[in-house]
């Protein structure tokens, strides 16, 4: 009998919240119904944030990951990589490459085979940017470790009742219109249809797209991207066999009743997918990477530097992303 | 003993859901805990909008408003002003007239104080526009009717748990960085909070103004508008004496602890306010608009000829639309 391959998760900024919240999701695994998985990083540092956050968590060294799923009924297994002086709440450039190493072996794990999914721990971009790290985030050097472009490399957030697509992510608003094509949306709503049947088991996904004007432009009343850009995008999507309609209007697509007509909801700006997301749930979202050979989630909260160390941050959304990680290796799986 | 001023209603489009929610708010008037209020419009439509609905309504015509709180508790009141020929669903110039006709009468009521306020049902602006009535919408009638600029009449929307300013409404999403200036923002919030002292209770009113940017532009990174015009205007609504902090990142504002911490959130756009609000809840939301002489409440939804006549819309908003309007009549009949 093999034992199902864990999931990896990396350790994030030990300054952060990451270590005491994958400390405290391994606390909860019998009622959240985890599955096992390992932590890339330091004994050292998640038995410190179990201490601080007061919670009898054993802590086990492994050899290597086929050994985390024998051991993690009774302990969070951890693959030491080293370990770093850290202060939660004050990062350094010593947490942030040990954070950066984390990420990495992680990557080449899950790469390799050795684990089934990738969970990454935040990390803090303007600590990791002074040790020569050049990526915007942790989603694109993912993708470039996997070797795919960027652009192929899809961000969807996913709550309890809600999935999201950005279109546009992290620009400035005024730039959003000029960035938007019928190709983008195209490019980024197909690859999320693909990975929804894939790793999601929704095997027909029901894509709706959001207008980017208020009311959907009515009409060409304000603004003509839906007719001159969104329009042209669902129906390429419509000729790929995509089950996409739209553009609707952004306010009327994400009450109860209107969710239940779609499985993702493809949205033009940042804030057009987040605002309803976090709204709807603000513990619980999931960052998930679409279109990359590996599975990857993450919660989708930041650091938190401002409460790191004292017990206050909810580890809700670090176990969702370690639930969804294994539902969808098991759906990749029976693929 | 004189009984308290009745709620003037306006008609509506007599094509679209209008009419029939009116009657239907009245039957629910107990449960609702709906205080008098009278239509300006047609018996007749408001009969046949009962009978359609199934709806055992009596309909008693009132020769002035005077007469309409003695009647109320045994039939809906309503001042006769014509009628026109209309199909649910199919609107015409004849209906857009006697809406037309009713909004006029019933801000006159109401402005010469033989109501305590307006709430009015939602009308078709296309049809408006084709027998004159040049405004893009009740509210900049309203205003202009009430002798004050358009600019000083601000639209808020009310939710069961949240309320919004939208600073900038119906443009286009690539127009709203340019139009956003620190004097508008501060304009239309100062507005908004004199109105929630006055009409709604809140004496010292705690604004939450939304960021333009993702993450409010993280420190310039992704927009300087934030710096530029939304922080001088929170500082100068602060000179003013109003509890107003921000910008905050729009995508952290709406959940249910994060709305705990403020009365109204100003948001820079349409999408940004609506989004929300109608996510948390979007069959109970009321159109406010703030800075008039007069109280004008609206229900936040449009004619919908789709399902008029078919006994399917749900009268929440504008049931919440009379109970606002009567709660903020008593507020500043108070004050």
């Amino acid at each position: 009998m093999t034992l199902p391959s864990p999931l990896c998760a990396s350790l994030g900024d030990p300054a952060g919240v990451g270590p005491e919240l994958l400390v405290a999701a391994w606390a909860e695994r019998a009622p959240a119904g985890l599955g096992p998985f390992f932590v890339v990083g330091s004994a050292k540092v998640l038995r410190g944030a179990a201490a601080r956050r007061g919670l009898d968590v054993p802590v086990r060294t492994i050899g290597s990951p086929d050994e985390a799923a024998a051991h993690f009924a009774q302990a969070l297994p951890v693959l030491d990589i080293g370990e770093a002086d850290y202060r939660p709440g004050s990062p350094d450039e010593a947490g942030a490459a040990l954070a950066l190493r984390s990420l990495e072996t992680a990557t080449g794990l899950v790469r390799g085979g050795a684990a089934a999914a990738l969970v990454t721990a935040p990390v803090a971009k303007a600590q990791l940017s002074r040790i020569g790290f050049t990526y915007p985030g942790q989603t694109e050097f993912l993708a470039q470790a996997c070797g795919i472009t960027d652009r192929n490399a899809v961000m969807m957030l996913a709550g309890p009742s809600l999935r999201v697509v950005p279109v546009t992510v992290h620009v400035a608003l005024a730039e959003v219109p000029s960035l938007l094509t019928a190709e983008l949306i195209r490019s980024r709503a197909s690859i999320a249809a693909a990975a929804l049947a894939r790793d999601f088991g929704i095997e027909r996904p029901r894509l709706a797209v959001a207008g980017l004007n208020p009311h959907a432009g009515e009409d060409g009343r304000f603004g003509d991207e839906e007719a001159r850009i969104i329009a042209p995008a669902v129906e390429a999507l419509r000729g790929e066999g995509i089950d996409a309609f739209g553009p609707l209007p952004a306010d009327g697509m994400f009450h109860a009743e209107a969710r239940r007509g779609y499985d993702l909801a493809v949205c033009m700006y940042h804030d057009q997918a987040l605002i309803p997301l976090k709204a709807l749930d603000f513990d619980n979202g999931v960052n998930v990477t679409l279109g990359l050979p590996i599975i990857r989630t993450s919660p989708d909260h930041g650091t938190a530097f401002g409460i790191a160390g004292k017990g206050q941050a909810r580890p809700g959304a670090t176990i969702a992303a370690l639930r969804m990680a294994a539902e969808c290796a098991a759906f990749r799986a029976r693929a």
